[in-house]
């Protein structure tokens, strides 16, 4: 049987090494897997000569071939508009668990910030045929974008919500569970008068906001607009929408907000205004950052599942990079109560 | 005369050949001067090598200098016996941190975790020319094998102590000085019988604890061996050690802790043996992550410049990529005041 064009280039490639180091191949073989029998010297040596003639060899063809090119490109688009900064805790929480699933995986991560305004520049990684696919974190309102990305076969893989008419793969929560496992619960407690905080023009905050209106209607109850209070991932955003609310003169006695940071900040400035949590106002919020937990008063919140998020991104993600398909996933979500509700 | 830096860097290049040749680098010096004392075969090797090494050192000052390269490598290095994953809240901060600053600059960044025995393989994704340099978080035991990289001229910039015959690198904390104010604050407290725990053959571990005995020494008090708990970054590390501490019956009125989690995961354990902190124990710990402040105690700690992090790791690594000199910088650090300790 002849050999495989691989094997042969594998052992050309041995014997270029040997060569080069001065020693023999059988040694070179056994540096490379990792032998006891050969000193760490020349087992860096070897390994160090492997690298660059691997480059020499492959400097054409790098790239063309997933075997070679183990990098994921992960991408977080750049809104001016919210001026997130990736130190934020639900990115970096993101990023972690892709950098677990990946490294598990055998990949590098390439993180990119890209202008929201220009979005196609987040395939150029994948153009420049530095990365195998993308992970892109922040869908906002970018579904006619990564349409167009996902119709020019870039392997794309979003963090999000699923929309109609959507070409790209998406992984996300069930936001539109969690918005209703929000309301049921703040309704259980006798909260009837419960604000929205959020921009529900984001598919995954419009979802949410869609969930609490459905627990509403359930309860008989219908959602007051005087409520549904616009607010955005800005530092301040959960207190300027307590600003908004309370110069509305709208009575209530529950705020859900659309992330735990914007109820942890909505939090402090209720009690500035001498409004007393969860006394007065119970407060709901979105994510589960590790954070919510030690807040005082500990926050209830709809638990995103961050560990199983980086797996089901990366396994979508290869399988399109490989040529498959890759149907959009909606995780489970869970409400975690704590006492800033109850 | 000086000799030009040109000559240096000549030298330093036949040194890698004489190393990956396994030969002398008079021998080099003699082969390139095409020396009858060589042998052909000897000759013909080191040639190639010459040839090899030339082009892969020229990659990373090429992409740079054509602007077609804007990606520093980030490497974690991956330690089998701490198994910490990157979801760690201070290797996240630190990712968030760097994110930003790059992000700042215009460059991407290319996340790779790294096996820490073979640490070499840390500079694959420079050797290969896919990114300008490389930032490395964890120091750990690893002085050696930074020593090498940076001898074969990898642009490599390390989060760490420094420490003696180094040649690259570091930024870090003032571990030192962040262990004396760590251990003024609680002898200032009145405690005297100060638990340390962490492993103190990690460089910036061992500066803390050095810093710790300074206090105790100016204070005319002698260091208790018995006080020395070994502990590691694993999940329950500080449990570990309050095990260990409270097994050796020595009497202790405080602990000082090799980082927030570690900290944190302390005082659960002392609370679940009956003891109060910080009535009987003051904690102490060790970053101020965010967790830190909403801590049940909220924690005393001594704070890392995580934001000054990020921008002087960059800064140091840009001057480095284009071939200038980058000193060794040493951030200072912060005593923050919680009820853990008061």
């Amino acid at each position: 049987m002849p050999k495989s064009p691989e094997a042969d280039s594998r052992r050309l490639q041995m014997a270029d090494i040997a060569r080069l180091a001065g020693v023999s191949t059988s040694t070179v073989s056994r540096a490379l897997a990792g032998s006891k029998l050969i000193s760490e010297e020349t087992r860096s040596r070897v390994m160090e000569l492997a690298r660059s003639l691997n480059y020499s060899i492959n400097i054409g063809a790098q790239n063309l071939r997933m075997k070679q090119n183990r990098t994921v490109g992960v991408v977080v688009p750049y809104d001016p508009a919210t001026r997130q900064h990736l130190s934020d805790p639900f990115f970096l929480s993101m990023l972690g668990s892709l950098a677990d699933a990946l490294t598990e995986q055998g990949f590098d991560m390439l993180v990119s910030r890209v202008d929201a305004g220009t979005l196609d520049a987040a395939a150029t990684p994948f153009d420049t045929g530095r990365v195998i696919g993308i992970v892109l974190i922040g869908q906002w309102r970018h579904h006619d974008q990564l349409n167009q990305l996902a119709a020019r076969h870039v392997p794309i893989v979003v963090w999000g919500a699923q929309l109609p008419q959507q070409l790209y793969c998406t992984v996300g929560g069930d936001n539109l569970a969690g918005g209703e496992l929000a309301g049921a619960h703040l309704l259980a407690q006798g909260r009837k008068r419960i604000a929205f905080f959020g921009d529900i023009n984001l598919p995954e905050i419009g979802q949410r906001y869609q969930g609490l209106c459905q627990a509403l209607t359930a309860a008989g109850i219908a959602a007051d607009p005087a409520l549904l209070v616009p607010a955005s991932f800005v530092p301040n955003g959960g207190r300027l929408a307590v600003d908004e609310l309370l110069a509305r003169k709208a009575p209530f006695d529950a705020v859900f907000a659309g992330s735990d940071l914007m109820a942890m900040d909505a939090i402090n400035a209720l009690r500035q205004h001498g409004l007393d949590v969860p006394g007065q106002v119970a407060v709901l919020g979105y994510d589960d950052i590790p954070l919510a937990s030690y807040f005082h008063p500990p926050l209830t919140t709809v638990r995103q599942p961050m560990q199983e998020a980086g797996r089901a991104l990366v396994a979508a993600l290869l399988e399109l990079a490989e040529g498959g398909v890759a149907p959009s996933v909606q995780l489970p979500t869970q409400l975690i109560i704590r006492s800033s509700t109850v």
